[in-house]
Parts: C-alpha cells; structure tokens; sequence
C-alpha cells in the first residue's frame, strides 16, 4: 500500500478501506508518512468527504493510536459532555460539579481556544494554580477522590488526533465534518466513558452557521458514537448570540460561579440544567430526563455542586478561595462601555466577531503559540429582543491596555445590531435534541 | 499574507491574485512555506481548477522563479517541441537534428521518465558517454557549435517548478491541466526559445485519454505562450498505439537513426516531418509549414540530419559511432515473440500497459531513484488495422532477466486486442492543429 495511491483515491472520490485508513493514520503517527502526503489527502477529504463507514474506521484508527482509559473500576457511570463551541460557552465548568456532585464520574479531556472561539482549559487556568497538565495516573486520583477532573490531551490520548489536528489547522482543513466529529470522538472515546452529552451550536457564533449543517455533524457523531457501543446524544443550541453575560476568561469563572450559587443568567442557567439533566439521565443515575434535571436543580440549591467545584479547583493545585471570593480572579485594569448607537430593540449580533474583539483584546490565540491575558472580556448587557435606548450600554469592555481598544470596541459596536422593531419571535435556546 | 488564509480561498473555489500566486510561488521556492502546505494547496487547485489568469501567474511566476536564458546572439530563431508523453515518443532525437540542421537553434531542456512514460534524457543516455548534464554555459557552448542541444532541467531553471513537480508526485496532483501546462510552460520558455511546437497525446497511452481534455490542455498552453509573446501551435496526436515500433531506450535510439537514415515507421517519420515542418515555420526558417516539410525531408535525402546528430552527439561525449554501428548501442541478452492468440485484426491497444511492461522489465521507473536498464525493450509488429493470424507475432520482448518477464508478457498479450473484423475506419495520426 503506497500513501501516494490513497491520495489518488480518495482525490478520485473513492472509499477507502478499514485497512487504508488505518494505514494512513498509523503510518503518520509514527512519521512514515510525511506532512505533506497526508495534508494533501485531508485536503481531498475535505473536499470529497468520508463515507460514514470511513468516518467510523478514521474515529476508531486515530482513537487507537494511544490510550484508551479505564475507569471501570470507579463508582457510578462516566460521562462526558462535548460542545463545539461558541461565544461564553462556559458549560463544562458548571456542568463537571453538577454531575460530579450527583454521584457520576466526570473525566473531561479538554482543548485550548483558537481563532474566535474560547477553551475550557484556558477558562480554568484563569483560576490562581490551577493545574490542566495532569499526568493520567494523577488524573486517574482525583478523579477517584472527588468524580470530576479536567484536563488537556496528555500525549497518551489520540496522538493521531493531535497529530492530524495540527497540521489541519496549518491547512484550511479544520471545518469539515466527518474530520472534526472524528477528531472530537476519538479524544471522547478514549477517556473510558459509558455515554456522552453533545452540545452542537448552530448560529452566527458557531462553526456551524446552518442548522441543517449542525444537524448532520450531530448525526455523525451519534452514529459513530453508538457504533462504538456508547450512549449519546446531541443537544443543537442556538449561538446566534454570546451564551449567559460573560466572555473573556476570568469573566467567565465568575460567571460560573454566579451559577453554582444559584445565580447567573438565565438562558446559561437553563442550558446547564439540561444538559446536567442528559449526563444523569445517560449515565443511569436518574430514570428521566426531567428527574435529572430536578437532580441537577437540587445539586445547586443544596451548595453541593459549588462545594464539588472547591474541591475539583483544590485537588488540581488552585486557589478555592476564588469561589467565596471572585475577585480573587484576574482583574482588568479598565473597563468601557459600548453605547446604543440608536433606540429600539436587539434584532441580532454578528456573535463571532465578539470573539474576535476578545482577541484583539489580547483574550484569545491568534497563533498556537499566543499568551492569553486573563483578565480581559466583555460582558454583554442586552440580549436578542431586549428594548434599548440611545447611548444605553450594550455591553463593556474590561481591558488592559489601549493598543488594539478601539478596534475590539468597533468589533463590538458594529456587529450588536439594533431595530427599530423587536424581532416577531424567540428562537428558543435548545432547538432539537437528536439520538434520544 | 498567510498561506493557510490562501489555501482556504482555494478550497473554497476562490479566485488568487497574481500578487498571491506570487507570494506561494516565491515563499514556497525559498522555504518559508512548508511542504505541506503547498501540497494542501495544490489539492485544492487540483480539485477546484486555476482560472486563466491564475494560470498565468503561475507560469510567469515559476518562469521567473529562476534564470530565463537568452540566445539572441545565436543565429536564426530559436525553436523547440514539446510532447506531453507516450510510449514510443522518441522525436525530439528527431527533430533536433532535421531543424538543426535546416538553419535554426533547437535549445531543449527534457525530461526524465517516470511510470509509463519514457523521457528524452533516458534515451539519449542509452547511447555510450551521452552527458545530458550539462552547465548552462556548456550547453550555450553545443548550442552556438552545432544548433542543437538536450539537456536536463538545471538547478538555475524554473527551481520553482522542479520543487512543486516533485511535491505533486508525492501527493497525486499531477494530472491536472493548470498544474501540467504551468509546469510544462515554465520549463520551455526559460529556454529563450521564440517559438514552440506542442504535440500533445491523446488515447490509452496518453495522459490525456480524451480529445476535449487534450484540446483543452492544448489551448490553456497556447494561450499561455502567446501571452508571453511566443508563437505556439499544438498538434493533437494519436496516442492509442506506440509511436513507431520500437519502445525502451536503446530500441528507440536506434528507430531515430533508422528516420534520420531514411527509412523507419511510416508514422514516425509522418508525424517526426510534420512536427519539423511547423517548427521551421513559426521559426521563420520556411513560409509556410508546406516548406517547412519539404525541408525537412532534404535534411534527411541530403544526410545533413544524420550528420546533424552525430555532432550532437559528439558535442555531448557520446560516442557518434553508434549512428553508423547501431549495435554499439546496449543489447539484451534474451528475446522472446508475443504471438496472437487467435486469427483477426488488430482492433486498439490499452497502450499504457505496454509502458508498464517495460517498466516491468527494468525500462523504466516506479520510483525517482530506481535505475533504468537500457537494454530492454518492446518491438511491436502489428498496429491497429494489421491482419494476424494465429500464432503471429504481435511483440518481441527484448530483456534482461526472468525475474518479471512473465508479468511483462501477460502486460503485452492481455493489452494488444484482435477482432474478428477489421476496425472500421483508421483514426488520423494527426488529429488536429490548434493555434496556427
């Protein structure tokens, strides 16, 4: 078998064979197949597509190429949730306390940001001495001790993956779906989980702008998912604007936290209760979805999910204190308001440019290799429908310096969209659920 | 300006900027643009096609990523051919001495072959001490001598070009029309040549197995020339069957003497007279291509093309003596006949598998690297058309070893097809012209 012949089949819009995918992915992971053998083969993926029976082989393959964990000997189910991402997408932290709370185990290999879009591990090390890079062994002990750990993708999990992730990103061949469902379920696949809640956003703010599109990944990956013996489902949610108030790091810990005490926005609020109530409902410690949720709401009120939080932050090395004292957490030095430009009503945002804002700001990687200032973000005041009036704050900036200000205040000014009349109707928060 | 933004806008069916081209073209040549990402790139012009105008980049782009030579010192206009490749296409050793001889300079900078296809320098090495690597100022030295000059592609020469070629052969970008003719234009028009005849194949043996492909890449290659001021014409040529009789290097060497002695295949000599014919017309050397052919006719009656290429050959370290001893050129130990297995006519070849078989035998490339045995080599007796009865000879196998003679037999007998009826009407050697 020559990596040159599979190129030229899959080019040609041919299938591949289990064998040829496995060749393809094994042969790059141990670098007998160079960069630019496989970036042009990904190329014509991204361009022919992968059938679902390659899809599942390439998942499996590159879920292969390392370890697959085992937490069997741990109590209860491990479940896990999944986002693609979007603007405040802050769920994983509210969700791992709740659940964790609730009796289940929560492994959570997470990923950085890029581009627009934040990361989970970026949010966490926002808290003082938080600790990402567990070895697996350390991750294995907390998880034993308090049900919830959140980690980065050591080099054990999916090295295929992290492999071909890169180079993907070096090639314009991020955004395709049979590439990212594989590459989000061979990392989801090897923490050892028994069922797994995925969050597909849809909106102006995600990767996916159509719903039909977010739809299709959704499929893909419960598909692949349930043929590996897996629970899974799939919540699609609107990202047409920025989930809860928050963005930016710190901002969003914070918010988190509002959440845990019982606070916080509504539309984050209810997102984390359903899709608590999913990871209980999958993972067998409820019988109902809507007893789940009861079991997520309980979680909070009793203090037992923010009471988790300590202990999880405690247990990877970070200052708990954050929790009773958020302003422990990194602050801005300034901080500015975005005024209405007119009155009338909130008809939309262009979401993905407030990620971009929040990187100029010097809150998001432009490169791999970006430091990423804590402590800057935004907090958006009025939502879709909301009334506004002329010079009212739209949102504020929390800053660190004035070099790139203007331009991230442009970002935001430009892409809040104001109307004369409130929009006819409510798109609601969770649109679908597919796979139940 | 980043790569990856331009390989998006690429993938996406985005049209480049010359400026843009420029920046791959340059930033690739000088390695500031990794492997992969030009092998990305060139996936997605592979699968998305090159407008005209980006062709043009291209080619001025690689044209200019290395010397363009100047020979306006030498006398007459400087012409040369180009064949897009065939089994048993052996007439630039041809041409270069008949058009040499008639008055004009014919700097050819060839190829080597590689897969089905045979390449001028393979050819010319067959014959003893023959030095196709030659300096520039060596080659200007021949050429300004005698006329005529083949030589390889040199480092000073279009590097742009050679370092993509090679990356395309890795990743199956080759066979793509942009891609060929910006390849093939930028080569020849560093030549300095004023003019330039193309003969592209079409049929079982031909890149092109079509006759709108062959056309279309024809016209691209024109219009590519004549926007840099050159004369170009294509002739559209019959590729679905060997050119002549003779396939391997030696075997064809000595099928070239054979025309320049006056005798030889008839379809040989037909198309080796009228490639000539056009060359000495857009080289102003005739007014018209009937002259032209007339011409080189006398070159060949008169001797003067015989002559033309031992001091050719001569100037180049060969040793002369096989034009007139054409048994000094390298033998095969062993000869075995192909015989028909039944009565009929021959009615078509799949005329690539005849490449393959002598490939097969050791006469060609599967890698780069592989060496070439010389010796070896195909005679076909019978072409399209041709009566044979049972147990005839179709080829005779000329070979150096059992190791793969059988697989080289059945890759002969299974590809060379008898009828019972005659094939009903013969298709023309020369299909078309395009450009005059």
């Amino acid at each position: 078998m020559r990596a040159v012949d599979l190129i030229r089949k899959k080019r040609d819009s041919g299938e591949h064979s289990r064998d040829e995918i496995d060749f393809l992915v094994a042969g790059y992971t141990r670098g007998d197949i160079p960069d630019y053998q496989m970036a042009a083969w990904l190329m014509a993926v991204w361009l022919r597509g992968l059938s679902r029976s390659e899809l599942a082989a390439l998942t499996e393959a590159m879920l292969y190429s390392g370890e697959v964990l085992n937490f069997s000997d741990l109590p209860g189910k491990k479940v896990d949730k999944h986002s693609t991402g979007g603007i405040g997408d802050k769920t994983s932290l509210i969700l791992a306390p709740i659940v964790a709370a609730g009796g289940l185990t929560v492994p959570m290999i997470s990923g950085r940001g890029l581009g627009h879009t934040g990361g989970t591990l970026d949010k966490l090390e926002a808290i003082p001495g938080f600790n990402v890079n567990l070895s697996l062994a350390e991750f294995r002990n907390v998880l034993q001790e308090c049900g919830m750990g959140l980690i980065g993708q050591t080099k054990e999990i999916a090295p295929a993956d992290k492999k071909i992730y890169a180079l993907r990103d070096a090639t314009s061949t991020v955004e395709n779906i049979g590439l990212i469902c594989g590459s989000i379920m061979s990392k989801k696949l090897a923490e050892g989980i028994d069922a797994l809640v995925l969050d597909v956003k849809v909106g102006s703010g995600a990767f996916m702008k159509r719903e039909e599109d977010a739809v299709n990944l959704a499929e893909v990956m419960i598909e692949t998912g349930k043929r590996m013996g897996k629970k899974v489902v799939a919540l699609i949610t609107d990202m047409d604007q920025p989930l809860g108030r928050a963005a930016g790091h710190a901002n969003e810990v914070a918010e988190c936290i509002d959440i845990l005490n019982g606070g916080g926005p509504a539309d984050l609020r209810e997102l984390s209760l359903e899709l608590s109530a999913w990871m209980f409902y999958l993972g067998e410690r409820t019988t109902s979805v809507d007893e789940g949720r009861h079991l997520a709401q309980t979680m909070i009120a009793s203090g037992q999910a923010r009471e988790k939080f300590k202990q999880g932050i405690r247990l990877q090395g970070g200052d708990d204190r954050v929790v009773d004292e958020p302003h422990r957490l990194p602050q801005s030095r300034s901080r500015v308001d975005i005024p209405s430009p007119t009155a009338g009503y909130v008809s939309g945002t262009n979401c993905e440019r407030f990620g971009i804002a929040l990187a100029v700001l010097g809150g998001g990687r432009e490169k791999k290799e970006d430091a990423i200032d804590h402590a800057v973000g935004l907090q958006f005041h009025k939502r879709i429908g909301d009334r506004v009036e002329k010079g009212e704050t739209l949102a504020t900036v929390h800053y660190n310096g004035d070099a790139r200000l203007a331009e991230a205040k442009a970002l935001i000014a430009e892409n809040y969209f104001v109307a004369h009349e409130a929009p006819r109707q409510k798109r609601p928060l969770i649109r679908r659920v597919l796979g139940a």
